[in-house]
């Protein structure tokens, strides 16, 4: 009798979750800038709630009797294993060390912002080192805890676990690979081929309302319901929200509006995961996302293998003109070469299609060598240069605040998250051809804008599947084979050295 | 000992209604239609936590060691005092009496949405008599657990309690007394004077987005900080928020821009006194505001006393020239004429400054006598109608739709409500007086747009009180007398007989 007890009590945190998500999107999108202590301290609240209701002694009685009582469907056992993988990452460190780890995040966080505009590596150092220190013991007692019959390999596998759960390091070791052993010579040849051809840069003065409506108008063709959602603008893209209220941001530039397009068409992927979950399992773990490499893979999805098609792009070419008559010089191949020009740069978040997966290599590597105390953080620097040196091109000595200073993430101690966005663009591409064989007219579709097979196909493969399967399990359903990198180098060979599509 | 968990566990729960407010404003100003369930399911979560949390056994134990232990300082006495009336009106009814009352009242609320427009009292009827029955309940339960050392005398004055506490039935059966002898003749000589004026029309068309600039330019002049709040649109205007972060709404139509106006300087003057309540003691109910007839007495200051006064539209015309072009065929005397013509109506809230508390009074009186078992609803229609013919000179014979049944407050038992908006607007002119009195050149500063001296004089005599005077010490200690009905009636005698301002 312990499981509908389970299942009324991440009901429960499925509500408070609710309150926190809309709280943090108006803090992000709405609130005045004084509101910010208050809100801080009410989603703290919340949080704290939350973990009370998920910790609390009775929760590890109903694990129990579960297990003691038998559960006989597979379905309840897989929601079972859901809730047990969310219940055990919350309960596997004591307190004092996630206190000890909020607090170093928090001032290697907050002094980051300075150093960084300073480039200021040293410093930055002396905050970072209990930093990595924390996240070590965190990944050596979340690997001793997992309980998952495979167990985790590595400690870094721990991390990774958190955000791109059920993808090892191995699978993703294996990725990796390949892409440094095609990624560089491939990036030499676009930028060879690209040379010889006339790539312009979009200029002009292109009005806010307006491309809003633009963006509205690409999202209600990518098959946005404005009646469970919403568009608005905000510092970064991000996406958030529940089925029925899905809410998305981009971001605009006035002398630009690729960028703003772009966004929002990675952010509806997104949002249209979140909305096509299983509603009759809504407020379980098994009812959830599955990963971030799943997510990030529809983000992907929609903006890189639709989007930036050729076809797609031939279509949407009118829908601009009309919407922003600045840019009725741009014809469709003018835009498609503006959207998809490659050029190695310094900053991750600011790179192309092609460099974009060399600057994760590169993060992955040395995460993944720190976590597991095969190098420690003192090597970053020349580490970082050597490697921008061999994939990109770049060299980055001395230079900390284009380098290893540019994002936020191991500030506060997120590792492993950044494979999650290669991964993901890899599972794009794999799932998108799978897409594609199941619907031979995709080219003639795209290139008229009807992608309701495209959603058809990947709320019944993906979306609809929740964490009813694994990662693997997932991938290998909806294409055949588990994640590898076959379909996303032909992608990229296809798109940047055929420039057939 | 106790004192300081009980500041604790107040500090909590407000941390737990910031939340409420905040998902609560999303839900009527940002939310798509389809996010309603799971927004409702959510807040009523957080609600649920919240009453566990106010109403949890060591609660009790901690009021009753307050006692025991003594707490000498008055600061504190009256603290507990707030605390204890807060969780007394918690804590003093049976849960099912609670969960009947919300089936009764939204059975009542549903039907009547569609009872309304089709005119049928007797459906109606049927589903408010129980609502009727259960309130009576409520009140004879919280009139008996009232622990005040006054007691409440009726059981209308313990609903009453609810929203205007602190102001007795036989202070606000005094202030109607007056109300009910003096204003059916001073509608009618207010309406023979009008009638030889020329009251224009305002017609046109206004762009929403310029009378939105319109309404935050008139926010600014009010006082109004955007670094800590923010203008909206809504079905219905509201104010809600806290300090930092107040959150006002207002609604436009494009044929005409003063009703969004008036709304906006009437949310304004809300949004101020919740702001400037005392920081020091924010989290503690003795910091909150001091009731309903207090917070509308603000907000109708800055609407009526202020926005609409002849000197502050002869400084506001030329604001709303720079804004409107179409705005320009009205001068400062034309755009006082139209603000403040006065009409009988059947709808309270379409009503003007004169005809307004009739309405209120006529509910007055019903919903007392309904309460306190002197009448039964059956009665209702054709008392309303022989109110309306007494007080507004028109019949509601057999017309529900636009008589008995067009607000929404009764029908989920919302009694003791209505008092406040008359009693709000007899205070507001009271204070304004006090406030005037104090300032000599009131009248110049007003015609300039210079209201320092309103937002400073308010502050210090009533925002930074937040409850630690009761509702009549406070209007005592602001005026020199408590609630009367004198300020108010020499105010409508002056700006509606004399035009002087």
């Amino acid at each position: 009798m312990s499981y509908p007890k389970l299942v009324e009590r991440f009901a429960e945190i499925y509500r408070l979750d609710h309150a926190i998500t809309f709280l943090s999107w108006d803090q992000m999108v709405m609130m005045p800038e004084h509101g910010n202590d208050a809100r801080s301290s009410s989603i703290a609240e919340l949080a704290g709630i939350r973990h009370r209701m998920l910790t609390a002694p009775e929760v590890s009685d109903w694990f129990g009797e579960s297990d003691v009582q038998g559960v006989n469907d597979a379905a309840t056992q897989i929601s079972l294993r859901e809730m047990r993988r969310v219940w055990q990452q919350a309960t596997c460190l004591p307190e004092a060390l996630v206190v000890a780890k909020i607090k170093a995040g928090s001032t290697c966080e907050h002094g980051w912002r300075t150093q960084r505009a300073n480039n200021d590596w040293s410093g930055f150092l002396k905050n970072f080192l209990p930093v990595v220190q924390l996240a070590r013991e965190e990944a050596t007692l979340r690997q001793q805890a997992a309980t998952d019959e495979k167990g985790l390999n590595t400690p870094y596998e721990a991390l990774l676990d958190l955000h791109c759960s059920g993808d090892s390091q191995s699978l993703i070791d294996s990725v990796f690979a390949n892409l440094r052993a095609e990624l560089p010579t491939l990036l030499q040849n676009v930028r060879d081929h690209q040379s010889s051809r006339n790539t312009p840069v979009i200029s002009g003065e292109f009005p806010i309302t307006k491309q809003k409506a633009l963006c509205e108008q690409l999202m209600k063709v990518l098959g946005f319901d404005f009646a469970g959602g919403r568009l608005d603008e905000s510092m970064h893209p991000f996406s958030t929200g529940v089925a029925g209220d899905l809410r998305i941001t981009t971001r605009f530039r006035t002398d630009e509006f690729l960028e703003a397009l772009n966004a929002t068409a990675h952010e509806v992927g997104h949002a249209s995961y979140q909305g096509g979950l299983p509603a009759d399992l809504e407020g379980l773990p098994v009812g959830d996302y599955r990963n971030m490499c799943i997510h990030e893979s529809q983000s992907l999805l929609f903006e890189k293998q639709i989007f930036l098609s050729r076809h797609f792009m031939q279509y949407f070419t009118d829908v601009v003109h009309q919407h922003l008559p600045g840019a009725t010089a741009y014809d469709a191949s003018a835009l498609w070469s503006a959207a998809t020009h490659v050029e190695p740069g310094f900053i991750r978040v600011e790179a192309d299609e092609v460099c974009y997966p060399l600057h994760v290599l590169l993060r992955y590597e040395i995460e993944s060598a720190l976590i597991n105390g095969k190098i420690e953080a003192q090597a970053i620097p020349d580490l970082w240069n050597q490697k921008m040196n061999d994939y990109l091109g770049l060299s980055t000595e001395g230079n900390y605040t284009n380098g290893c200073l540019q994002d936020i993430h191991w500030t506060d101690g997120a590792f492993g998250y950044f494979p999650s966005y290669t991964v993901g663009a890899v599972n794009g591409a794999q799932i998108f051809k799978a897409l594609c064989d199941d619907n031979p007219q995709w080219q003639a579709k795209l290139g008229s804008g009807d992608l309701g097979f495209v959603r058809e196909w990947l709320e019944n493969k993906i979306w609809s599947r929740g964490c009813q399967l694994t990662s693997q399990e997932l991938m290998q359903h909806a294409t055949g084979s588990t994640t590898n990198t076959d379909a996303y180098l032909a992608h990229l060979n296809a798109r940047y050295l055929e420039e057939s599509h």
